[in-house]
């Protein structure tokens, strides 16, 4: 319990609660790192699409970058709104349910639970990936280390989503602060040589020339660009991360994760084209990555550029953290809402949400075994997941303002703006789905489109058990107390001790009609001799002061199981008392060794434990289990204490004998002798 | 289950006991495959030894196996003696305990213990090492093939020793079929020859030189030529296999092992000499076992060759079985005595000691993994352990045939003679136990010298423990009953529902105070209402209908538990309640969903499990827990029959209609409807 208290902070209680919120200091590391870290694989996912073009693709950048800042831009604005009228909890599920109905919502709970389980194993991967790149004697433990950073990640988590983003905001303001000062840098030396500047370290020569520009290349480039985009959502589904006013924080964040991410990626393209920087073939030898190759450009391979680099990295092994923030917050509320296992909605030991954490953690971590570390196949499933949501949001938004239009006069004006705005983003994210399922299907887009409709099953089928339950154990009638009777009692007694002993009592305290049931030894020597005895101990020690009590004293059935197991017989014992009064209920009373250690759990025999689940299943509803402890005390350490008492004892006695002989100096003593 | 049915077979019934019991035809198999394997790597063990000795090794072989013959004649005697001598069971931990005392008894369990573990590892990899020697491109597969047949050996075991004893059979007799044919072959062709045969395929060349005969290397290759003994003692420790009589079928199997594993021997060593085989180097390319070397001098490569190697191999891979068969029932002796734990004294579902076999399954398993599959490097640490045991067993007999001449004048000159030859006995095995001990120290002998006495540490402490447990449940005072009071109920309801419903009801029947504890919400916008609610809900519901029967009305206590877990809220209420009423009994009622599939673990919180689990370690001596369980039906299926009894129930009207119309053909059918 310590260890875990070490490991995870001590409980935190109800009261804390508003002390744990966040604020939009730890939003950006908490909620952003998904975002901030796109912009570092963004570009160069769009420039990799360019390679065949040779020299040419970096000058096409800005083609492709252009749509995707526009569409950022539209976003901002729109998921701004979204968080100002859902200022409890704006995620594409909420959306949906009050906007599209319950198919929408699971449409849109189900890709964004798909979608954040992938962001975690691609995020983390892409990290190592980056690492080990950079120090290659690291390769052979990739998977390893993809699953430690994965560990720190959660267990960072369960210690709450303020420890996340505090201990997290350290990367994600050395990696924003380098990059922007690289990139005015950058800007600077281009405008001062008119748009022709010097490479500190020259960009690798491009690729060969092997294809034309053309449309489709371009529009390739722009889906493989829009992953930049994604985690953009995140603020909206988080909410409730933050503290009062979170309208105003949340709206902070989503400003400031945006604005950085736009700085990011404009400044990005901007220079990719002045230095002339392409993309490398990943799998070739000597591969850079363009952020790489832009930093040796503009400050050359001095500290600053591996710092800048390092914080890169670390960004990208973090945004994780995003779904780790977001994940938990949605799969509660699709708990509550019954699609979902109830568990997600239990608030944890640091007031987050555990289990959702922890379930995130495995699927990730089954995925990153699955795929030993490296996910790039997993790339274009994901982008799908987030442009699905982003249009779902969008949807819901209009219909939304068109709701409200419908409704009231008031604001009529700024409803009518709202709307447009929505509708414009669900237009274009709606277009930019449609091109990333087209430009990804092959490569592995249909998964998710396949995933994504088994998921939706799943959450409704929950949702099925849970009202079915609901529904058999729903009473709206008082209780039935007419003719309550005492129940028939059935004790395992399986051999004459305290234990059987302190069961007896209890169960002749509680009701009149007794039995215990006493397996026979199979066979053996002394076994005639051996039930002999027990009878005649049940007889003096049970059945005589019963008696005496005024009591009806217990019935001893003596079995002979065949198969050497209790839990049968017991069951159709069980059965029998039943079928003989129909209208009692049977408790079976099991009395038990508490084990306390791991080897009580060798030592004893796991009767108590295979007999409860047998009746539990099988003893039908007239049925009460009970279980009667009995604790062995470690009687080594009692006798120790008990030595050491004697031993003291007689100092203390000697000491009291000697201050009793003298007159005592404290008032009132002497009194207390007399 | 029904997989386990299969796997398993079906579950036998006390009375099929006797059915079960072996005779000597399975004996063999089931005991005497360790002895009857030993002869494959016994002698090759002693001319190993040799090989420094070049050609003359082959020579010397008959100064080695000459006096391991005369230890296996007296061996033969004085375990016929121990068989007869303790009839039930003569194992040599039984006759420790009887002649030796406890510490006696336990060293020899702890020896035997460590033995059976190790010959199972050691016999399974030594045949996979002969079977990939054979088929080099199994090698890669070693551990996997040992870990196959393992998990073969535990399964057919688990069936029962007669399933294994049968099966095994077809190897056994075929392996000894062949060698005992090959034998005679080999020995009238050096007969017919006058002692110079021309083998079919000359073995190979000797090896070079490089050492002179002395006596260190005789006793060296005498200690491992004792390894073909091994085994022998097994029939004395499975005398409780056989059907009645016992001590005849004891006799006659052991006999026949010792006969065929002499003749073995013998034999082979006649024809190693004769045909001037040496053993080869393992390490070297080109390897060929003593076995096999003689088996092609004398028939040549042909069918009975493979079919001799084949069987010679099976055999050695299934030598394990003679641990499966002695193991259980040593263990179930030991655990009896409450020096092991008490599930080894089970009988399972097949009529053995299942927990037996599958501990022993599970340390070979972990002993193969660790070697990954070859063991060589056990074996010297495993004919320790063996001849300890040979030497405790004979000194056992020694004292008992002692205290026999000392009780009672009858058979006086046979007890005499018995007494001498165990005398013998142990003072050869013990001269044989220090040679080996001695010879083979260094190469991991003093391993065994060392987990062996911490074996019996382990088996004192677990007596101890169940001592301490025995004394702090024995119970020699008659139940007191003079002032025995209903208990204090404190009710789980986490809502109003069927399941509190019937917890409250069973809590008023057998208790007129009951308390229900009821754990806030922690926040949320309907909290105020949904508690209003509860406690209305409770008042109409509950307290109502109790005061209208005159009883009691259960407390409602609504707690806000600040680190959203009962447990300790309710682990604190039971200590209140206890220190307010000190003389009676507080029972927990947890009512449960009972959780019938897979499905339902992930679908509930496991809240009853924990609270129970706190309650029981925390809850003190006065604690009882009751169970009130609550099936969920699976009315998707009740629904599908609800409506086809509903398109029957319109048929079966029809019919009912028309038949009552017609005038009956069936008797007194008219008088039904008068």
């Amino acid at each position: 319990m310590s260890m875990l208290g070490a490991l995870l902070g001590r409980p935190l209680a109800n009261r804390e609660f508003n002390e744990r919120q966040i604020g939009a200091f730890e939003g950006v590391p908490a909620m952003g790192l998904d975002g901030l870290g796109s912009s570092a694989y963004g570009p160069e996912a769009a420039l990799s699409i360019l390679i065949p073009l040779g020299a040419a693709g970096a000058s096409y950048i800005g083609y492709v970058m252009a749509p995707i800042l526009a569409l950022l831009a539209i976003l901002y604005i729109s998921y701004r709104q979204t968080i100002r009228a859902y200022p409890s909890n704006g995620g594409a599920y909420t959306v949906s349910k009050e906007n599209l109905g319950v198919n929408g919502s699971l449409l849109a709970a189900a890709a964004l639970m798909v979608d954040y389980v992938l962001n975690v194993a691609v995020g983390i991967s892409a990290g190592v990936a980056a690492l080990v790149s950079a120090i290659p004697t690291l390769h052979a433990y990739t998977l390893q280390l993809c699953l430690a950073i994965l560990a720190f990640v959660t267990v960072i988590n369960l210690r709450g989503t303020l420890d996340a983003g505090r201990l997290f905001a350290l990367p994600t303001y050395i990696f924003v602060g380098c990059f922007l000062l690289l990139l005015a840098l950058g800007c600077y030396d281009v405008l001062s040589t008119a748009g022709h500047p010097t490479a500190v370290v020259a960009p690798p020569a491009p690729a060969q020339v092997t294809e034309a520009v053309g449309f489709w290349i371009l529009l390739r480039a722009f889906s493989s660009g829009c992953t930049a985009m994604t985690g953009v959502e995140a603020v909206s589904n988080g909410v409730s991360a933050f503290r009062e006013p979170k309208v105003k924080y949340g709206h902070r964040t989503l400003g400031a994760i945006v604005l950085i991410l736009a700085l990011l990626l404009a400044g990005i393209s901007y220079l990719v084209h002045a230095y002339g920087i392409t993309a490398m073939d990943q799998t070739r030898d000597g591969y850079q990555s363009v952020l790489s190759q832009l930093a040796s450009a503009v400050v050359g391979r001095n500290w600053f550029y591996y710092l800048a680099l390092a914080s890169a990295l670390a960004v990208l092994a973090l945004s994780a953290n995003t779904s780790f923030t977001d994940f938990p917050r949605m799969c509660r509320i699709v708990a509550e809402d019954g699609f979902f296992p109830r568990s997600f909605a239990v608030v944890g030991r640091r007031l987050v949400f555990s289990i959702g954490i922890i379930y995130l953690a495995v699927a990730a971590g089954l995925l990153l075994i699955a795929f030993d570390g490296i996910t790039d196949r997993l790339i274009p499933l994901f982008a799908v997941g987030a442009f699905l949501t982003f249009t779902m949001s969008q949807t819901g938004m209009v219909i939304h303002w068109y709701r409200e239009l419908r409704r009231s006069q008031e604001n009529r004006a700024h409803n009518q703006v709202s709307l447009t705005i929505n509708a414009v983003g669900a237009a274009t994210t709606g277009l930019a789905s449609l091109i990333i399922i087209a430009t990804k299907f092959i490569e592995g887009a249909w998964i998710t489109l396949l995933v994504i409709p088994a998921a939706i099953v799943l959450l409704k089928s929950i949702r099925h058990y849970y009202d079915d339950a609901a529904r058999q154990l729903r009473d709206d009638k008082p209780l039935a107390l007419d003719h309550i009777k005492p129940p028939i009692i059935l004790i395992v007694a399986a051999s004459w001790n305290k234990l059987t002993d302190k069961a007896l009592a209890f169960a002749l305290s509680i009701s009149p009609d007794v039995y215990a049931i006493h397996l026979k030894a199979m066979r053996g020597p002394d076994r005639k001799e051996n039930e002999k005895a027990f009878i005649e101990q049940w007889q003096k020690h049970v059945e005589v002061p019963a008696r005496e009590a005024r009591l009806k004293p217990p019935k001893l059935l003596m079995h002979e199981a065949q198969y050497r197991r209790l839990d049968v017989p017991l069951l159709a014992a069980v059965r029998e008392l039943q079928e003989h009064d129909r209208d009692r209920v049977i408790a079976v009373m099991i009395p038990e060794v508490v084990k306390q250690g791991w080897w009580q759990y060798l030592l004893h025999t796991h009767r108590a434990r295979r007999i409860r689940a047998a009746l539990l299943r099988a003893g039908g509803p007239r049925l009460v289990l009970m279980n009667v402890p009995w604790h062995l005390t470690d009687t080594d350490m009692l006798d120790t204490i008990e030595q050491e008492l004697r031993s003291e004892a007689d100092h203390v006695k000697e000491e009291m004998r000697l201050a009793w002989q003298q007159p005592s100096s404290v008032p009132g003593a002497n009194e207390q002798h007399r």
